[in-house]
């Protein structure tokens, strides 16, 4: 986990819970006008004006998010953090707070704390949000990281889940499928690694797709592009789960139906070789695999022009009449219903 | 853990995630004018208008935090709540919206988390906060609850812990110790119960004490007495792990010293006549104890004759200049070094 495993280690126990909270905390600045007060008190205090205030939380498990054998911590740290400001960025919003909550085995030395920070602090600094409260606790087992993302949005900006209306487009940020592709390489080399230790992976031609898993970045930059383009969302959701489950989420959300079609879904060239090389559909991969955080959101037809070429942006499908249902338009025109497969962790695998 | 235990239990996979969050989340409704969107879109929106936005988290770790052993459920939601809240209100602030993530393993049947969540329900009720939003996964182990609390308050009514001036009078609401002696009560009591199953403990003389521990209640009220009183503290902090840490807190943050009068500290009979029975000093565990959720604050010694005689308010002693340190005076009026001896969670026992 760390650079260099012969250093000397500090045992949390030395520094105590407030020692602690300052000592990762400390590289931390306050950035944004909003944040009135930030870590050392009983609470933060944000000023956000006339502006609504925008609230996410998440919870990451060891052993259920993330496996500490191939995902180092200074990108766990990182991707913490994105997966919470994805979901604010997925309201339209801006990010501007975030606090974080850990707790961690004794088994974790200082210096292991140290690097899970660092990647936090280089997820605030480059999506300037402040970090403004937590809670640094122990726990018997594993590592636990609980974040809270709060961002502020004009009124008439925030989208929701819900305003989808039927003949919207339907359009995907990016590519899909990428971040689950990423997992299969890693979970193949930590199989091939546990056989023969000296095995030296080469994961250069995975890079992307593996970028993708242990390096996930939100989407901060469609907030602008959308005021470039003067485009107002009539709804929107991240792909924390799969293109699937999301759409499912607007459907019932905006009470309307689905095409979408299969020949339309984004994927990045890595994707379809490590899909052929793994034996898995690529459609399924983006349909149900989670993890790219990317933006799904809903169109009135007659911002296509706005839109049209964007490399950013794909048109994957159409909103429908409720009653007519969610489905995948496959290559070969058969209509397939949509089913949330995302990822169920209470499944007793 | 539940009151019939030959009922019928309910499987967390045959609802999935998302089922589970609508499930356990639809007796909640909005009262707040301040939220606009609470559970169900990537994140919730908040409107405080010109009011400024507070914001408190906390980590609750099943084995370190608490123990299911003799911690009914329900109990449980209620008082990880308060835990929150206290936070919000040591800010002179009024609380309005939680957020609750929840991390489960599969041991925990749907109706255990259904008493978890009635618990957090009847605490959101009395204390007329939202649920606006969360995540509920799954763990390898135990039970992790992280709650968010979010308050709102006037700029001019906000108090931090670094307000504090020398000559100061220092404040505590209620009475301390209790939840540590209830505490120690219960695990009396495990330990008897280990031995013999058949034992019935007699928990009637011990109720004010195994009640601060089950189910505190966080101190709403004071908000409104400083109001009725017009009295502003001068700095203020829930007392969560004990008065001494929250003194050298209150100290640290506003550059002051302290003076505590150890013939001061509130302590209830019960509290006093348990520390007898366990022959544990009761300075000791009012100073160290934890877990109270009462209030300590400083005020401006003019401010004295609006607090004299109120019951609900106790001066334990005032403040001095910040090379003076912060001592208690003991009963033979000798100067003791106060230290945080809060409990360290860290600590290896």
């Amino acid at each position: 986990m760390l650079e260099n495993k012969n250093q000397e280690k500090t045992d949390l126990e030395s520094l105590g819970e407030f020692g602690l909270i300052d000592h990762l905390t400390q590289q931390f600045t306050i950035e944004q006008k909003s944040t009135i007060k930030g870590i050392g008190d009983d609470a933060a205090v944000l000023d956000f004006k006339d502006n609504k205030t925008i609230i996410s939380t998440d919870l990451l498990i060891e052993g259920v998010h993330f496996d500490l054998s191939y995902m180092p911590l200074k990108h766990l740290g990182y991707k913490a953090v994105m997966v919470n400001l994805s979901d604010i960025y997925a309201m339209n919003a801006k990010a501007t707070q975030i606090t974080v909550s850990l707790a961690v085995s004794n088994r974790f030395p200082l210096e292991a704390l140290e690097e899970l920070y660092a990647g936090i602090a280089m997820a605030a600094k480059i999506y300037n949000v402040d970090l403004v409260g937590g809670d640094t606790t122990s726990s018997q087992t594993g590592l636990i990281i609980s974040i809270t993302a709060i961002g502020e949005a004009k009124d008439k900006d925030i989208v929701y889940r819900s305003g989808a209306k039927e003949n919207d487009l339907l359009v995907v940020t990016g590519d899909l499928g990428g971040a689950y592709m990423g997992l299969q390489v890693l979970e193949r080399e930590k199989a091939v690694y546990q056989v023969n230790p000296n095995n030296q992976p080469d994961l250069e031609p995975y890079s992307y797709i593996v970028e993708r898993q242990l390096k996930p970045e939100a989407r901060r930059d469609v907030f602008d592009l959308f005021q470039k383009l003067e485009v107002h969302p009539t709804s929107m959701i991240d792909i924390s789960d799969g293109l699937s489950s999301e759409i499912l989420h607007l459907c019932k959300n905006s009470k309307v139906g689905c095409n979408l079609y299969e020949d339309k879904i984004p994927l990045d060239p890595t994707v379809i070789s490590a899909c052929e090389e793994f034996g898995i559909d690529s459609t399924l991969v983006a349909l149900s695999g989670g993890e790219d955080y990317e933006l799904l959101f809903t169109l009135d037809q007659k911002e296509f022009p706005k839109i049209k070429g964007n490399p950013n942006l794909t048109v994957v499908g159409h909103m429908t009449a409720e009653n007519e249902g969610a489905h995948l338009v496959s290559r070969n025109n058969s209509k397939i219903p949509l089913t949330a497969q995302g990822w169920n962790s209470f499944a007793k695998t």
